[in-house]
C-alpha cells in the first residue's frame, strides 16, 4: 500500500511505495521481454500492456488491438491508484494521505522510434492531442489537484527503460511543490504589477532576443535567464493561457513544430543527449477547494521545461536547491540557434 | 565573470559561470595529473593545489608543506570569488548579483583514502573541527548569508572526481532555497506551537523507534518520515542548537562516531554506494539584514542530510519537486539497523 507523506518542515510531499519485484511480477515479465527484444509498446504487442485508457485509432480498429497512432495505458507498476477513496490522516505529528492518483504511459507512436524528435510533426501533434484529452478527462475528477506530464528520454545508469518513445502522466491529490512555487510567484507578481510574469518575460525576451532559441507565430522557445542546466529550454505560448488543455488544433500544430525543432537542435548539438521535459499546466480549478491556490485566469501561464541531463548533478544542487550552471543561457541559446537542421 | 541570477517566478538563485577549459587551464592540468595517477590531495603534493586557507598541522610544520591532518584550499575552478565587492543590479526585469562567495575544498586526510567511512573516528573529528573553523571564519564576513558544506562521494558518469575523500564548502551572499524553506517551515511551526519542529521530530522518533538507524547520548540518526530517497538518513543533535559551529569537542567526538557508523552501515548494506551529504547549519546571523529570515535561537536546528544516490532520479522529481521513493523509511531504517558492523 502506497502513501503520500508530508515533510513536517518544508511541506514537501513524497510517495513512499513498495515497488519490489515480489509485489510486481509484471516487472520481471518486462525484464524478460527486454531480453527477448520484444517491445511492449510496438503495434501488435498490445497484450503486453494493461488495457488502454485512451487511443487515437484508425476507424474500425478495436481497443487493445493494432490500428492506433497514439495509445495511453496505465503504468504497469503504478505508484498511484485511481480506485482508492481520498483519505487524509495523521500519524502522531505527521500527515499522510493514501496514494490516490493516476499514473499513465503515453505511447507516442506505433513504430519503434526512440526519440520524439524523429517523429513527423503531424505525429507529434497527435501526441499533444493525447496529452490534452487525458488532462481534460482527469481534471473532471475532483480528487485531483494537478496533472503533470513528463518525459524521460535516453539511457540512465541503473534504470530499466523502454527505448520506444513515450511520456508519463501523473494526476495527484496534491499540488507538487514546484508548481505551487510557480503559482505563488506568478500570483505575487500579478498582485504587484497587474501583469503576468510569464507574459512579461516573453515580451522582454522577444525584444532583447539574446536568449531566444526559436519562435513561430504562436510560441517562443528560450533559454531562461536563470537556467539551472546548460541548454535548458522553455517553450511558452505567446498568448496568455493558464491551461495547456485549452489548446486548439492550430496551436497544437504550431507547438508540435516548435517542439520538434528544439528537440532536433538539442539532438544535433549535444549528440542525442538524455533529456527530460515537463509540461507545466495550471492546477485543477474544478477542485472543490480550488487547489492549493485559487488560481485565476491571470495567475499562471502553461509552458514546457526541457532539461538536457548530460551534465552531472551534485549533492549540492539536491541539498540546497541552488544550481551552478557552467555556461550562460545567452551562450546556450546562441549554440542552439547556430545548429543547422 | 560569474553572476548569481534570480529566477523571476520562483525566486530561485543560480550561478551562471563559464568554467570552460580555456578559462581554467588548471582543469587541464588536473586531467593530466589524473592520467599520471598523481593525486593532488595526497600529502607531499601540496604544490598541485592553491595555497591553503586553513589546516590542522603538526607542530613546526610549514604552510603548504607536508605535516597536516586536514587541509582546506580554495577550489581550483571556483564558481564564486571572495575578492569581489557585493553588487546587486537589475537587467531590465531580472535581478542579478556578482558571484561573491567562497568555494573551498576540505581535504579530509593526508592519506589516499576514498571514503570518509574508512577513517578513524578521531580523524573524522578533525574533519568536523575544520568544518567548524571555516564556518566560524566565513560567518564573520557580513557579505555572506549562509555557508553550506557538502560531500559527493563516489563515481558519477561524466564527472572528473578525485578519489581522495574531501568535502566542499560554499559561502553565499544569498540564502539557498532549501535552507530558506526549512527556516520558514521551522519558524511557522514555532510560531504556532512554541516548540522547535526538529525537537518534536526527535522526541517522537525516539518514542516510536521505528525510523531510528542509530543513536548515542548526543545524536540521533533516522530515516525521515517523508524520505525522498531510499535509505536517506538525517543526523541531528538531540539538544536544540541552531548553528553547527557551536559544537564543542565532546559533541564533535560523539558526532564523528555516529557519522562513521551511519556511513559504514550504508557502505555495507548498499555495497559502497555513491552518496551525498549536506550539513545544514543556521544562516549567518551577523549579516546586516539578519539573513533572509531574522532567525532566532528557537527557529532552526542544524543537521546533516545523507542521500545515497544509487537510485535513478527522473525528470519528474526534478521538475515537480515531488519524489517517489520505492521503499518506506521504516523498512530502510530496519535494513540499516540490521547491518553487522
Amino acid at each position: 500500500m502506497s502513501f503520500l507523506r508530508r515533510d513536517p518542515i518544508t511541506g514537501r510531499w513524497v510517495i513512499n511505495t513498495d515497488r519490489t519485484r515480489d509485489k510486481y511480477p509484471s516487472l520481471i515479465e518486462m525484464e524478460e521481454l527486454t531480453k527477448k527484444e520484444i517491445c511492449p509498446f510496438c503495434e501488435g504487442n498490445e497484450t503486453y500492456t494493461p488495457s488502454e485508457v485512451f487511443a487515437l485509432r484508425n476507424e474500425g480498429s478495436e481497443k487493445d488491438k493494432p490500428g492506433w497512432q497514439v495509445r495511453v495505458v496505465p503504468n504497469i507498476s503504478p505508484a498511484l491508484r485511481v480506485e482508492l477513496e481520498l483519505e487524509r490522516r495523521a500519524e502522531l505529528m505527521y500527515d499522510l494521505m493514501n496514494a490516490v492518483g493516476a499514473h499513465e504511459i503515453i505511447i507516442e507512436t506505433p513504430e519503434h522510434v526512440p526519440n520524439l524528435a524523429d517523429l513527423e510533426i503531424s505525429q507529434i501533434q497527435k501526441v499533444l492531442e493525447a496529452y490534452k484529452q487525458r488532462i481534460l478527462d482527469l481534471k473532471k475528477d475532483k480528487r485531483f489537484r494537478s496533472v503533470a506530464i513528463f518525459k524521460n528520454h535516453g539511457e540512465r545508469v541503473g534504470s530499466l527503460r523502454i527505448k520506444h518513445t513515450h511520456s508519463q502522466l501523473i494526476a495527484l491529490s496534491i499540488t507538487p511543490k514546484s508548481l505551487k512555487e510557480e503559482l505563488k510567484g506568478a500570483k505575487e507578481y500579478f498582485d504587484y504589477k497587474e501583469r503576468c510574469v510569464y507574459c512579461d518575460i516573453i515580451r522582454q525576451e522577444l525584444s532583447t532576443k539574446k536568449r531566444i532559441v526559436a519562435t513561430n507565430p504562436h510560441f517562443i522557445a528560450l533559454c531562461p535567464f536563470a537556467s539551472r542546466f546548460t541548454h535548458e529550454v522553455w517553450i511558452l505560448p505567446k498568448k496568455h493561457s493558464v491551461d495547456f488543455e485549452q489548446i486548439d488544433e492550430e496551436l497544437a500544430g504550431s507547438l508540435a513544430g516548435l517542439l520538434k525543432e528544439v528537440l532536433l537542435r538539442l539532438k544535433i548539438l549535444l549528440d542525442d543527449p538524455p533529456y527530460n521535459y515537463i509540461l507545466h499546466t495550471g492546477p485543477n480549478r474544478t477542485h472543490r477547494r480550488g487547489g492549493a491556490w485559487k488560481t485565476l485566469d491571470e495567475d499562471y501561464h502553461w509552458h514546457i521545461e526541457i532539461m538536457p541531463c548530460y551534465t552531472r548533478i551534485d549533492g549540492f544542487e539536491w541539498g540546497t536547491g541552488f544550481y551552478i550552471d557552467s555556461t550562460t543561457p545567452e551562450k546556450a541559446a546562441e549554440n542552439l540557434r547556430k545548429v543547422k537542421i
